[in-house]
């Protein structure tokens, strides 16, 4: 039993590792927008690789221990983890994503200083924190509080949404660009949905009642 | 031992039950996109609420099984039946997303005959039914087939994102129905993407060799 209370330590470490690089990959894809750094923004898509190694090494980790899993709750923790470990591993696609938009803005002239979209990852990266924080230290109040988050990210997101269609309007030359901030800001919208994925998992699993699809708890995944 | 066979075929049964609603989503979409028929559009959403609660039901079936299989293979096929039932999960959310566009685009004079979305849709929906038929037939042959598919959607995703930005620029009173098409073609594309995470889910189900994430069977996700 001893023995399985370490692998299942291992495997929430193992998350823990990826979930940090996930969080580096959006940070630097973030920074080499701003920054206009080619190179860093395509350092991003080599990140990704490794995270998506990760994934399969939590999953196969993960189904070994299903196997010996003593208790009905280690095997509530051990799915919970590969839903997890594939919400990180959508977030690293994310911070691709962005990275590729930031390569193409960085060949045109910048439309305005960025404000709003280093303010939205942050956001989505605090939630992500705090989410995964929630789930290492079985705290289900911390998760429960990052989910009404995700509706600030939301906001964001479609004011963004707004001022970049005004200006596509107004100033046509313009709507590559506004095309491209659009996506990442699209992106950095759906990481707080990933968070707050992960949120609801950590309530459903320390309190055993399922949250998601119940509208109050929901990640309302906008499009 | 034949009542825990018996349960694994009704967990099989209700993801695919979930994959027909998730289906039946999508094309009632399209159709509302089509028809410009709001009614229809607005239905959508509702069906989605029966699409989440069937991921509810699927994990806890799930989840009760694991403590009761009795091979690591039935744990495998028990793991990837939660990771379907989310990706069916999602398409739902992508289905969601083209009606409120479908919605938004009724409210305006159509830009042009509908063509490539519709068939982007077939493309799709044909990659998921072939999917979900490779994984209640043991198929991993079916579902390798799958995944260079993607590819197809990609580039037509990528030629209609093009042709839009283009017309943006020549008539910008065109932009916010480009950017709802836009939206839409995403989404199909995003759905193709679910399609080929379940038929590489069931290539390592079946083969038990990950090729998630390699190059070769990946999904390239786009943005």
């Amino acid at each position: 039993m001893q023995h399985f209370d370490q692998e299942l330590a291992a495997l929430k470490e193992k998350l823990l590792t990826m979930a940090s690089k996930a969080e580096a990959a959006v940070n630097n894809a973030i920074k080499a927008l701003v920054d206009r750094d080619d190179d860093l923004a395509r350092s991003v898509k080599e990140e990704d690789n490794g995270i998506d190694q990760l994934e399969i090494e939590v999953d196969e980790m993960a189904i070994g221990l299903l196997s010996k899993a003593p208790l009905a709750s280690d095997l509530r923790l051990i799915a919970v983890a590969m839903k997890i470990s594939h919400d990180l591993e959508r977030v690293g696609d994310e911070a691709t994503t962005i990275s590729r938009r930031a390569v193409e803005l960085s060949q045109e002239p910048q439309l305005k200083p960025y404000i709003d979209i280093p303010r939205m990852a942050k956001m989505a990266l605090e939630m992500l924190d705090d989410a995964l924080d929630a789930f290492v230290n079985a705290n289900p109040e911390k998760a429960r509080a990052v989910i009404p988050r995700d509706k600030e990210v939301d906001a964001l997101n479609r004011q963004l949404h707004r001022e970049l269609s005004s200006y596509m309007v107004e100033k046509p030359t313009t709507i590559t660009r506004c095309l491209n901030l659009m996506v990442i800001s699209k992106s950095l919208e759906r990481i707080a949905d990933h968070a707050t994925n992960v949120a609801e998992e950590v309530v459903y699993l320390y309190e055993a009642k399922d949250i998601r699809h119940t509208g109050k708890g929901q990640a309302s995944r906008e499009g």
